[in-house]
């Protein structure tokens, strides 16, 4: 086995315990929390079918694939952080940093590179696919919380206005997905699955 | 909403349920068995990390990534056919081809034909990207049984002669992962995780 490979088989041993870092947003049946692994398959699935409603016909498919793929990786060490939770923000992205280069560092260099600079592009939220990834990345539990009835919103108290808030990026430079999303939250406050 | 996005939407709810598919092999931490979508998931992320080691430099990460996110879907209906259990492979193709024509079919017909045709290349493995994808989703559970100590194969009585069975199309094709996962096999049977 080359060096290369070794490190390769490594890394997709490690990730494999994304399986066990749990979201708090619930399956559509409502019957668990999901964990991260399958979430990211749902993103990707998601980003697939959706992608004819970003405008912007440059967007490179791929790249956003890769891009979900890797994405999450990092609450391997750092955890789930809910997106309503204030106190959790402190800190978030040099803790998520330190676990980026451990868990992208068990690749061979120009691969740790590769998604290492896919993380920040995801993170930093300014180029047409990471606009896009991180679209998905917002109307996936909308949704999830929408046809759960607000289930997890429910358990945190979450507002509308907090929900518009993290979507309201998506305006002008996803606007079908925004007024998709927009309506779902609109309509969610209506039926009492968050709060006004 | 547009009647695309509205039956974009229904797909993308309809899908979660491969969450609840779950699979013979174990989760490498031995906790529990996997779902399909943290399956595919895993595979994806494989096919990203180990696409230096496909020698047809013409392969179409893309188009293998989409065929990866699809393949298993059918299993929603069809439920999943552990490999080495012979009498369920009787008919399997046909379950699985009602499943692709309900499931795909809540798309609109444009992306309810592109899933559909993807789910057939994989299925017919032909094509290099089809081979690729094949070759990692054999790999991921070989993976997962070999570092469980062949927690699966020990309980399904399955022997290595099987288990190369179903890697041999790879030893023209993808001759470094074949070289691989054929010494993982032999070293398995050694440590007694297969039957001889």
């Amino acid at each position: 086995m080359t060096n290369r490979l070794e490190q390769q088989i490594k890394f997709i041993r490690e990730v494999d315990k994304l399986k066990n870092v749990f979201r708090q947003s619930y399956l559509l049946d409502t019957s668990r929390k999901e964990n991260d692994a399958e979430h990211t398959w749902h993103l990707a699935m998601m980003a697939v079918v959706l992608q004819e409603h970003c405008p912007d016909d440059k967007l490179d498919i791929n790249r956003t694939l890769k891009m979900l793929l890797v994405h999450d990786l990092v609450e391997i060490d750092a955890g789930d952080t809910f997106a309503y939770d204030e106190a959790g923000q402190e800190g978030k992205f040099e803790r998520e940093k330190l676990a980026a280069e451990r868990i992208f560092g068990l690749l061979p260099a120009d691969q740790r590179d590769e998604f290492m600079s896919l993380w920040l592009e995801f993170e930093e939220r300014e180029t047409t696919e990471a606009v896009y990834a991180a679209a998905i990345d917002r109307l996936q539990p909308l949704l999830h919380n929408y046809y759960t009835e607000g289930k997890a919103w429910k358990e945190h108290g979450v507002s509308g206005g907090k929900v518009l808030a993290r979507i309201q990026f998506l305006s002008e430079r996803i606007p079908v997905l925004f007024t998709f999303a927009e309506g779902l939250v609109q309509d969610a406050v209506g039926k009492g699955y968050l709060l006004p």
